[in-house]
């Protein structure tokens, strides 16, 4: 890191990527209640952390968008910090043109529609105060189906826990994008929060198996993977 | 902390806790949605482990429940992890009997009655998953009303963000706790997740607000006073 760091400064490093603009997004988002509870996630951030900077050191100039993570953003990259869902895709549509766009992060489906300014009190009665719920934007189809500005390569992930090389598959037509990568979240496989991951990427082409690896690997194979295409 | 170990080990420490068993119970709780999300809140658990450290060094036994905290347990206390309010209580009943206890978790009022075993999904129809909620087991109502083996002090947070001492008077009434600490955790504040705290002690006495200073320093001066109460 300290090393791609000084080539980045002396300007001598030209990897396959030199020059290009990738966003990448990572964690989880936080959807607040009221001021001090919110729906949260078990996304660590550190599969999308990792892939960030296997893209820096393979060249290109990355916007990291990020969620509340665990793990520390790489050095070496535009970082824009976000919590919710909403203020997530304002921070990627404000960071395009690029030229491919990772959308690792696990954004909450929904926020709580009535979020409140004060704290919520028990009233006595046992019943909880009626949350609403609004669906949230969809960052990966939104920014798959642009009509104007679309990344060249838009590459979303998914997180499921059952079924999944069918959910990944039915989600890529849905969504737009042009690769899935499908990961099993199963609270058994350890992924979520851990260390390693074991994914299948998803092309219109092929479904392809990795086998378990540490993030870090995952990250520079798919980094890899991101070079070709865009050469 | 190291001097205070060896002491420890060595046995030659007396402080006015000497031998007295203190239950503290500190961090957040996380109320599982489905297998990836959660409900959390903000606590970083910092006060209740500034706590924990001070009622140690005056030479008290610490059972130290904790929740999903991001500051990490002190040393040379009896670690207790807990994700849920449900699995607190557990823990806390089967820490017992103790001379003390002292609340400073921020537990979760409520949790998801209906929580899935695999990860909700959106139906396409944009309606989200109906979450039905169940009212948490009030863990200091539960043992502030203990008919037998209540300790002898039981001693209540509350954070609140209006209104902080009328609602934290009306709480150490309807729970029967003996003394309840107030604290202001309107984002405003900073003291969520901050490293300061500025609180109001209530007994059945008096209402004493104390300066606003580093959590430690509060940590110390409530050990202090509980080390006298229990005299």
């Amino acid at each position: 890191e300290i090393v791609a760091a000084i080539e980045g400064i002396l300007g001598g490093w030209a990897g396959p990527l030199a020059g290009r603009h990738v966003l990448v997004t990572s964690g989880p988002t936080h959807e607040p209640i009221d001021p001090v509870r919110y729906i949260a996630n078990r996304s660590s951030g550190a599969q999308g952390t990792a892939l960030a900077a296997a893209l820096r050191d393979l060249g290109a100039k990355v916007t990291f968008v990020t969620g509340p993570a665990t793990v520390p953003p790489p050095q070496g990259v535009t970082v824009v910090k976000v919590e919710t869902a909403q203020q997530m895709l304002a921070a990627v549509e404000a960071a395009l043109p690029a030229e491919a766009a990772v959308f690792a992060a696990a954004v909450a489906d929904w926020r709580v529609a009535n979020a409140a300014d004060r704290k919520m009190k028990k009233d006595g009665s046992g019943t909880p105060p009626a949350l609403s719920f609004a669906e949230n934007p969809d960052i990966l189809a939104t920014i798959s189906q642009l009509a104007k500005g679309r990344p060249r390569l838009v590459v979303g992930f998914a997180a499921e826990t059952d079924d999944v090389i069918a959910h990944a598959t039915a989600k890529r037509a849905r969504k737009g994008c042009d690769w899935i990568v499908a990961n099993d979240v199963s609270p058994a496989t350890g992924i979520m929060g851990g260390s390693e991951n074991a994914v299948t990427v998803l092309t219109a082409e092929a479904a392809e198996t990795w086998p378990r690896m540490a993030k870090d690997a995952v990250a520079r194979k798919l980094a890899a993977r991101i070079a070709e295409a865009l050469a």
